[in-house]
């Protein structure tokens, strides 16, 4: 499989999670954002929403949007698990990585701030603060629903889906000055995931097309 | 079961139509937005993220995010199927989805116009750009997505996931003047699923909580 996506990306790293958790090998295909190349001809082609990431499976389909590639993941490789096996605690696990994905991640994400800063002549002050408005209100509910779900990880005992999504966020959340510091269950459940072989080999810094320094 | 929700609310209504095609009776607990009553402490308890909807198994648990519900869904009532049985189709399916909920929908639900007219202080002309810049492009992508995938669905034959997505996204961008012009499949799909028993009973004006006229 081939997994085209971007190093900073909050979502190609949501699939190199889940990939490494479940042991699954794949080449990985650098698109470059800063450069428009998620807007090629030829990327169009496979993803018209000129986004990343997709997954070319073997059989040469490209699958986009990472909720729906983690699904597939999970249908395709289902040992390990990334969800839980009870049905409520996979519908809790969805539910935390969906507010990620639907609720935190499109607001702040270098398009929309880019819109924000030059389209809507928004200063520097005012995108921080759509950004704790937003995302940050997003993240602190997911506190909240840890505390009723998680265990070591978000959801139990093992990472998920969940953690998959949790952790790009953090780190995106980080690198954007959003206040964290409020998130004590979460900051743990992090640093519990970066300790993790498979999260270490998914961190953005560790891609082929990272800029260090 | 008991379904939380607000009768013009997207996120209600994908999963009312969920329900609808699945056949599954329940409870309505209309949640007044323009009241604020999703941010009551007794809302807040069931779910911390203040948002429409949640459902209430039959076991109590509170479930949120609809694309989390309507996997729960699937899973525990898999007959029928919202999702097509093949990998690919079923991942297809569910990007169509996520396009949905997490390209288009987070960026014109109305606290975020809400917030971009009050607090960024844009005006009607400006709010207007971002909604057909935004969840428009993400439409214009999902058009594409089903040149690929559609029957005389979103995906094949049989209304899916991607569906109840597709329907009440088109309901909110016709209310917030998202230009839809050249979206003729779409459309097609669109038209093909209102005319379906399922999707009358889950339409916004056959709520109890319907404000007419």
């Amino acid at each position: 499989m081939k997994l085209y996506g971007y190093w900073r990306s909050s979502a190609t790293y949501r699939v190199r999670i889940a990939m490494a958790l479940k042991g699954i090998d794949y080449d990985y295909e650098p698109v470059n954002l800063l450069k428009g190349e998620q807007k090629s001809p030829a990327y169009l082609a496979k993803n018209p929403n000129g986004l990343v990431p997709i997954l070319i499976t073997d059989d040469g389909a490209a699958l986009n949007q990472s909720l729906a590639i983690m699904e597939y993941l999970e249908e395709a490789f289902p040992d390990p698990s990334i969800l839980p096996c009870d049905p409520i605690a996979r519908a809790k696990a969805r539910a935390i990585a969906a507010t990620i994905a639907c609720e935190a991640q499109p607001l702040m994400n270098l398009r929309i701030q880019k819109y924000l800063k030059e389209e809507a002549s928004l200063d520097d002050i005012a995108v921080n603060s759509w950004l704790n408005r937003w995302p940050g209100s997003a993240m602190a509910a997911v506190e909240k629903m840890t505390a009723e779900t998680g265990g070591d990880y978000c959801v139990g005992d093992t990472p998920t889906i969940a953690d998959a999504c949790l952790v790009p966020q953090w780190f995106a959340a980080l690198r954007f000055g959003i206040d964290l510091s409020g998130l004590t269950r979460l900051n743990e459940v992090y640093e519990r995931c970066i300790a993790l072989p498979a999260f270490e080999k998914a961190h953005p810094m560790n891609q082929p097309d990272a800029v260090k320094g």
